[in-house]
C-alpha cells in the first residue's frame, strides 16, 4: 500500500501525463468539484465545470502540444487534507507553428482525501513567461 | 474565547498595520523559523531570517510608504493547521516622490498554530501590477 505522500506524488505524475496525451477526462478526475486555481494576472478559476468549459471545443488540431517537468519541494499531510509545494517548469507548443513558450515558477497546491483518492482542491501557479 | 478563524483573521489585521506601521519586529513574530514566500518571476525567500534580511538596513527616510487592503476569501481549519485565500491588494509609495504602484491579486497561504499562536508558514503571492 502506499503512503498518502506517494499517492500525491502519483497524482502529480498523472496529471502531467494526462495533460501531455490531452486526456481531458482523466485530468478532470484528478480535481475536486469545487476546485479553485488561482494565477497571476487572471481571475480565479472556480469549479471542476469551469476548467473542463475552458478546454471543451479544441479539437486535436487545435490543441497546443505541452510538456511539463514537475520538482516537488514539499510535501505536508494532515489526515484527509495535504499542502504540496512543487517548481514547475512548461513548454506549450501551439499549434500552427507558432514558436514554443516556456513558463517557469512554483506552485503551492491544497490536496484532499475523498473516497480514499487524493485530489487537487486549491492550486497557486506562479509561473512566468521564460525569455530566451 | 476566539475561535481559529477568528484568530486567523486577527493576524492578517495585524500584519497589514504592523507593515503599514513599518514594524519590522511585529510583522516577523507573525510567521513561522521555517516560513516560505512564494512570488511570480523571483526564486522563492525562504526563512524568517531572509524576510528579515530583506527589510534591515532600510531606514525610515528610505522605506517606502504602504497601504493594502485585505478581502479573505476562504480559510479551512485542519487542528494546527490551516489554508486561506485572499484578495489583496497593495499600495506602495516610493520614497523621494516616486509615483505610486499599485499591486493586486490572490494569495493562498498556509498557516501554523504553535504554542497556541497562529503565524504564517507558508505564503503565495499572484499579485501583478495594476495597470491605470
Amino acid at each position: 500500500m502506499q503512503s498518502d505522500e506517494q499517492e500525491i506524488r502519483q497524482l502529480v505524475t498523472t496529471w502531467m501525463e494526462a495533460t501531455k496525451a490531452g486526456d481531458t477526462k482523466k485530468v478532470l478526475g484528478l480535481m475536486t468539484e469545487d476546485v479553485v486555481f488561482l494565477v497571476t494576472g487572471q481571475p480565479p478559476m472556480i469549479g471542476k465545470s469551469a476548467f473542463a468549459a475552458a478546454l471543451q471545443g479544441q479539437s486535436n488540431q487545435e490543441r497546443p502540444e505541452f510538456d511539463g517537468k514537475s520538482e516537488i519541494q514539499e510535501i505536508q499531510v494532515f489526515g484527509d487534507w495535504a499542502y504540496m509545494w512543487t517548481k514547475l517548469s512548461v513548454v506549450v507548443i501551439p499549434p500552427g507553428g507558432a514558436p514554443p513558450m516556456t513558463r517557469a515558477g512554483h506552485t503551492l497546491s491544497i490536496l484532499r482525501k475523498q473516497d480514499g483518492k487524493w485530489l487537487l482542491a486549491r492550486d497557486a501557479n506562479m509561473l512566468s513567461q521564460v525569455s530566451k
